[in-house]
């Protein structure tokens, strides 16, 4: 078994949840009041870097090289996986956290802070349970309490997993594509289904009892389209109202792909019904007089914290990449400085573009992280603060900010992983460094949970419009606020004229979007909407890590040089202020380039492109 | 075996060629002028067409799939590079074309276009000739008659296969840092070579009779570092006077990596004389009183043509990435379109962010194309011009053009090919798509031949400086004589405007960085080497593919809209002016960063990484 290097950087962690988010302030509210202080924090987080280290990191070479298999009709796990799987159930890491009525439950910002470490050590692994969490999340808001009986408590233990059932060979973000079909049958309730689902991850495996699937189909009479549309639950073995497990429920794995990354996730082909003896649960009510469905409404209710979950795949994944660039970059000695050509040979973390490297993504993988956990805050504001006003404000910031984090985090992965690749030198290219399998594993992430051109519609489209514009009012105002108040900041005086000028760039971009609109080009708005989604996250994450860099040059200035902390503090300026010199003049491009105004892509006859 | 959906555009290929590039005067030069005129050069990109298309790309999914294995202490190689890699040979494509001294030899230009199209359907395979390649003009440029007699016929007809030994454990990109050893034996010019290298691509394998080692080691008495290194001739089996094979020559292959991507290359650690009876034979003299050898020198000799190489595996893998999903993009049915969303499900190439990547996609690989095959055209007439002032001149061009050449391409590479896999949704991030090896494969380009780094330093350090900076004075006065020769142009006044700001912003990067080199600011020149190469190449690239926008532009006046090639040139145009509005801008940006010059990357002590 293979030795894991997992090396996380719970300083860093520590500092964005205990020093930089107010968590002292959410957890001073009533869900958690009673079972956490902030300094619970630290043990959660040592409990689960070690399980990431010591469980979860041994078995990452099983999970990229023997990865899940498809034997004789099933799917079969590497033997490692099973213990894994039991010591994350154990341990309070699996599919039990997504139990938003359990008592002593923990917050969104906390379980997000875990899982980031468990994704960046074992992006595959994750889906064993990171599914199940969300069908867990549907049934508990949408299912009868005779189905929450039934499913929830071995869903909850991890001893069944949990699937969504979207896509379709002809229907992938066209979820409204469907041709999955239900029929009633005499039981009220329950239905026949019948029909096809490809790419289901974990849609079957052998370290569960059973396996409860989220089945979108049509049932009979429903009109085309999303709305036709109903979610039923659809168990591997049909479960008996004793809890007995009974017969074969007609869901057949046909086969497994063969991917690019995440080896060890089971990427099924199901088929439903093809003896006519699959039946699932209707989840709500049955389609209504006009044909109206509301499963895809159900499967919504999760899916903003789907996103954020991928989003945690880019950003975890970018940051085992860096850290091991930078663990390699310490030791590796090669050729001279370049401005001491005849002196000794030095590490490679002396070299310039290697610095610059690693900076890029120090300071960017700290950039999203600031986005998305603060984006995790906002969602455990917006449900637990006992302010409706508050509740409203978070709910928005966290709805803007769920496409930029889905987005953004999982593009920037792509080039950041490339640099941690590129540190390694031809090392980075061959598989016992553990640095390609990054690349390989996060690739998928800016594919599935709504590719990034949805996220980039959903962000310009619906986020910057909802509540008439009011949400982005807010996010606008809690960034020129932010300029506003520290602009005079010593020492920061020349990064906030940058944010400054950012924010006037993105501005533009807006009007210049809004006046393409007024002149009849609504084609303009989907051919740079991906370029301004750019533009806000290079913005909003401007504006968070130079937030941080300010408390960490605060706490610098309190605690003096010579603190034990110091090093780490002035790595959180640095980041801050390199993220805003080097990062966020990039609005300014995207402002010129959405001024310009090019459409040729669409104008362009298809022929034309041969 | 699997079937080759290879669709490369010829039509692209001949544009560059036989309309853009004056083809006509390099062919009328002495070399060629008997053999070829600019008529032949469509048969003979028919030919390498149909050879990639049937011949190498129907073993390509055995390339990735089964790969080069090592078997007791042998490579093999799948079976069905037998075969083709014999095909190669017969048709003339494969080390044959190495042979400078050739009647009848093609022009770099074309056997470049030829390796694009053979890198592009399987980067793995083109390996076997594509090093022997090199291996044949070192000793054709450096070799005695006796050696040059010995062993280039063999490896000209691809019976032998040549590699180059240059990467150690400790030495990669700091090749000084070699510690092979070679020993002088009573026969003047054999030495008995001793140590281990690693990394060597096809450094063993099943293809050919005989490896021809050209091995870096440093001969007893020698300098440290890279003055003190010589190159000798190691074959895996030693050639008796007669040409028979005789014994091993205790070279020995004790591993293959495991990789990414590649996996058709056996990338071998091989060791040298582990039983004291590795003869070589030394290439030149030996190193001189003061003990500098000239190995480096000569192994530079091809490096450059290396590099260019390289850059096809960019430039081949991205074209055929995007035309993978452009195909993709007509077939697949998904959603409506955004201004008609209760319309007809559409293709997808009907979606604006589709059409954005594969816009970005032509355009980028077109100006990629333009800047490569423009290089091999000045590297042609520095070779083959009559007038030494036009060659003295070409030289220059394509010295500067050459690291951008490599890192750009490369870089670009990662990039595109990660848009291509987007476009095919869920289906790209699968094997049996075979767009997600492209990116797999493509990685190590980045890394090999010299890091993008050190073609970052090549080209700021190096290239701008030579000739007393004449080199670099010509390269901007092609870019600015064609912007004032040209801007006035109907249809391409903005795009000129650009072009000029562009220009303006990159001799301001020049100034600032004269600049930062006089306040005593040396670090800023690595710092921002890889960002003004981006710059350098971006600009480059404008000028080349709004050129070749002009020349589509005037064909299509003179021919019509109604003409059968006016799709094709509409899309030319349509090239350029979206690569000058869309990504030209960009260099606004580096300027920006440049004179902002945060040199916090270095500045940062190193614990402050953590």
């Amino acid at each position: 078994m293979a030795i894991s290097n997992f090396v996380y950087d719970l300083r860093e962690l520590k500092f964005v949840l205990k020093e930089w988010l107010d968590l002292e302030k959410l957890l001073a509210l009533p869900p958690y009041q009673e079972y956490y202080g902030v300094d619970e924090i630290d043990p959660i987080l040592e409990t689960t870097f070690k399980i990431a280290r010591d469980v979860i990191g041994p078995i990452a070479k099983d999970t990229d090289q023997i990865g899940a298999r498809f034997i004789d009709g099933k799917v079969v796990t590497p033997d490692s996986f099973k213990k894994a799987y039991a010591t994350i159930n154990e341990a309070g890491l699996g599919a039990s956290n997504a139990d938003r009525e359990a008592e002593g439950r923990l917050p969104y910002t906390i379980i997000q802070a875990n899982m980031e470490m468990m994704s960046a050590v074992n992006l595959s692994f994750i889906a064993f349970w990171g599914l199940t969490t969300g069908a867990i999340s549907v049934i508990q808001q949408h299912g009868s309490d005779y189905l929450k009986q039934k499913f929830l408590p071995n869903m909850i233990s991890g001893k069944w997993s949990g699937t969504m059932n979207l896509t379709e060979a002809g229907a992938g973000s066209d979820v409204g594509a469907n041709i999955t079909k239900a029929f009633p049958t005499d039981t009220p309730g329950i239905y026949l289904i019948k029909g096809n689902k490809q790419f289901i991850t974990t849609g079957d495996n052998d370290l569960v009892e059973n396996i409860i699937h989220l089945v979108l189909a049509r049932a009979e009479g429903a009109k085309d389209g999303v709305a036709g549309l109903s979610l039923f639950i659809v168990p591997k073995y049909w479960v008996e109202d004793d809890g007995r497990l009974s017969r074969l429920n007609d869901v057949i794995c046909t086969n497994i792909e063969e991917k690019m990354g995440v080896h060890g996730q089971p990427t099924c082909s199901l088929s439903y019904g093809e003896n006519d003896k699959c039946l699932g649960y209707l989840i709500g009510d049955p389609p209504d007089a006009d044909g109206k469905a509301s499963g895809i409404a159900q499967m919504f209710t999760m899916m903003n914290e789907e996103r954020l979950n991928v989003s945690l795949q880019g950003l975890g994944s970018s940051t085992e990449a860096y850290l091991k660039a930078r663990e390699y970059a310490k030791l590796r000695v090669q050729g001279t400085r370049f401005t001491d050509p005849k002196g000794p040979k030095v590490r490679i973390i002396e070299h310039e573009d290697i610095r610059r490297m690693l900076m890029v993504q120090k300071a960017t993988t700290e950039a999203l992280r600031a986005l998305i956990l603060k984006s995790c805050y906002y969602l455990d504001l917006s449900h637990d603060s006992e302010d409706p006003e508050e509740r409203n404000f978070a709910e928005g910031m966290f709805q803007i900010s769920n496409p930029m984090c889905k987005a953004f985090a999982t593009d920037m992965a792509w080039s950041l992983i490339s640099d941690a690749i590129q540190i390694h030198g031809g090392y980075g290219f061959i598989k016992e460094y553990e640095v390609e399998s990054l690349a390989r594993d996060v690739k998928i992430s800016s594919i599935w949970e709504g590719t990034n051109y949805i996220q980039a519609l959903d962000l310009v489209g619906r986020k910057f419009t909802m509540s008439k514009g009011q949400v982005f009012k807010n996010w606008i105002t809690d960034i020129s606020t932010f300029i506003e108040n520290n602009k005079g900041s010593v020492g920061f005086m020349q990064e906030f004229e940058i944010m400054n000028e950012a924010l006037d760039d993105f501005l533009a971009i807006m009007q210049q979007i809004q006046k393409y609109g007024q002149e009849g080009r609504p084609q303009t708005m989907p051919i740079f909407a991906t370029r301004i989604l750019y533009a806000a996250s290079i913005l909003y994450c401007g504006r968070l890590i130079l937030d941080q860099a300010l408390l960490a040059d605060s706490k610098l200035k309190t605690l003096g040089g010579n603190h034990f902390d110091a090093k780490f503090y002035t790595g959180k300026v640095a980041s801050g202020c390199f993220y805003v010199k080097n990062v966020v003049p990039q609005i300014a491009f995207i402002r010129k380039v959405i001024q310009i105004g090019d459409t040729s892509a669409v104008d362009l006859d298809e022929e034309c492109f041969g």
